[in-house]
């Protein structure tokens, strides 16, 4: 595995901070970006185009994209849910769309306000119109392993999503166990059926440590031939329907695993951990990272 | 998998509490110990026969033998590092008598005072006093992924240990990430080398989640067909040279993930669950464990 290589997509600006209390500033947000950047991350999850009235954290995205680093090739993704969204986003500046289409109507109905159905066809008309102004579409299946209201969620279900998605025009699905449910075992089939469906689609994967398996699913996934990984620094991103759980997979300690599994990234694990640490103390929280606290591989 | 079986070894009230600032009094460790059982966890690393004075959080380990449940066949551990150690141990009423041997003399003199020489010469000694008690020996390799005062620990060093070991008579030989550094790929590396020559010893795997590899590597372990695993309800028990730094692999999440992996232990989850939380309260501090904060898979 020695030339092994893996893509990490630094999700820490929105999905990391979408459910925090403490609510960053414009500059906190780009300053966050600017040191991801500067550790190496190359693609980044940047914003979302929400109603900031809703979702304060995430208000301001067209100032963050306004002022986000624009040397070294990085791609910022923005978050989009409905037709709205997508129009703020094309004005940003943002290179890449990312729509999120839960696999279950108990999720859908109350985070996004729709059935999974009708989400479907909001997606239809997204990749449409990202088609037209060519900005590339990924679809991130979210509750892909579990729903908090509807329970275990079939797999054949995450795979018809993938088979629509992939036919809308989406050139990256992303399976997300958003409440960190799933093991290692139900990657790999969940992988192995998405694969098998969403064809020229290319898979990343998206996982919290909500009951400590977030970790071991990462590294399952890199085992299935997914190079392309979430993950948030300092570990921050809860979930508002599981306030006391902790969110997710890190950057940091993925780099770690990663990295002394002979899989390489291009990121700088300890100039990630700094930043974890460091953002930490914008939150007033100690960040559920690990590596920060305990330091490096120890030299002999 | 789905008759699969693996053997939690609890070792919360030995491994989980050592490093504690909080000392627990024997009724509470007493009641640890019952709360575990009840919950169905039948191996214990239940007693540390070290010098109380240097380590008082093991204090009293005659008077918790003396009273832990003795119903349902529950097989008590104490570690023991010198002979002294053992004599206590034996007219303790311990079933079984652990000895840790690190893997690197750095660590070995600062925690045990002696060099790793030595201390497989104090080990042949326990092994013979053991085998005329009539007591099981299992040795525990600590350090055997690194060590924080000489870094890498290489894995043929660990493999010459388990020979020794195996060779005195240990009946179980454990590897442990003692300052949780290993990744998966190396815990298949490490079981293949010693099951080479560890001749008719059991293997038993201990991790730290020190980095946030613990979980990963124990499911690694038990991929490897290592059926006895070690692990902390709370995820409690930190290494004293690395006072910031996390403890065990958490029993509880280590039961969630090995649970929905289709194998099962005997053990429920939810109690050792609340078990975690309840220790806690007693330790002043919020587990490690994620568990007991998110809740169970949530039913539909």
């Amino acid at each position: 595995m020695e030339t092994a290589r893996v893509e990490i997509v630094e999700v820490g600006p929105r999905d990391g901070l979408q459910n925090e209390e403490a609510v960053l500033s414009v500059a906190d947000k780009v300053e966050l970006i600017g040191r991801a950047v500067a550790a190496g991350i190359r693609r980044i999850e940047a914003v979302s185009f929400v109603n900031p009235r809703r979702v304060p954290q995430m208000a301001g995205a067209e100032e963050v994209m306004a002022s986000v680093p624009r040397e070294n090739g990085v791609s910022y993704i923005g978050l989009v849910l409905n037709r709205k969204g997508l129009d703020r986003a094309l004005t940003s500046g943002v290179d890449e769309i990312n729509v999120a289409v839960p696999a279950t109507d108990g999720f859908c109905l109350r985070n996004q306000g729709c059935t999974v159905e009708e989400m479907l066809a909001v997606c239809d008309d997204i990749a449409a119109a990202a088609e037209t102004a060519g900005l590339p579409l990924s679809v991130t299946i979210s509750t892909a392993f579990g729903c908090p209201f509807d329970g275990e969620t079939p797999p054949e279900r995450v795979a018809e999503i993938a088979r629509r998605a992939a036919r809308a025009g989406a050139v990256e699905i992303a399976i997300a166990d958003t409440i960190g449910v799933g093991v290692p075992r139900q990657v790999a089939d969940l992988v192995a059926r998405v694969r098998d469906v969403a064809e020229g689609a290319r898979l990343r994967c998206h996982f919290h440590n909500t009951r400590n398996t977030g970790y071991a699913n990462a590294l399952a996934a890199y085992e299935q031939g997914v190079s392309v990984l979430d993950s948030s620094v300092g570990g921050f991103g809860g979930c508002p329907f599981a306030p006391a759980a902790t969110g997710n997979i890190a950057t940091e300690d993925l780099l770690y695993l990663l990295h002394r599994s002979g899989v390489r990234s291009g990121v700088d694990e300890r100039e990630i951990a700094a930043t974890g640490t460091w953002l930490g103390t914008l939150l007033g929280k100690e960040p559920p990272a690990l590596l920060g606290r305990a330091g490096g591989f120890p030299a002999s």
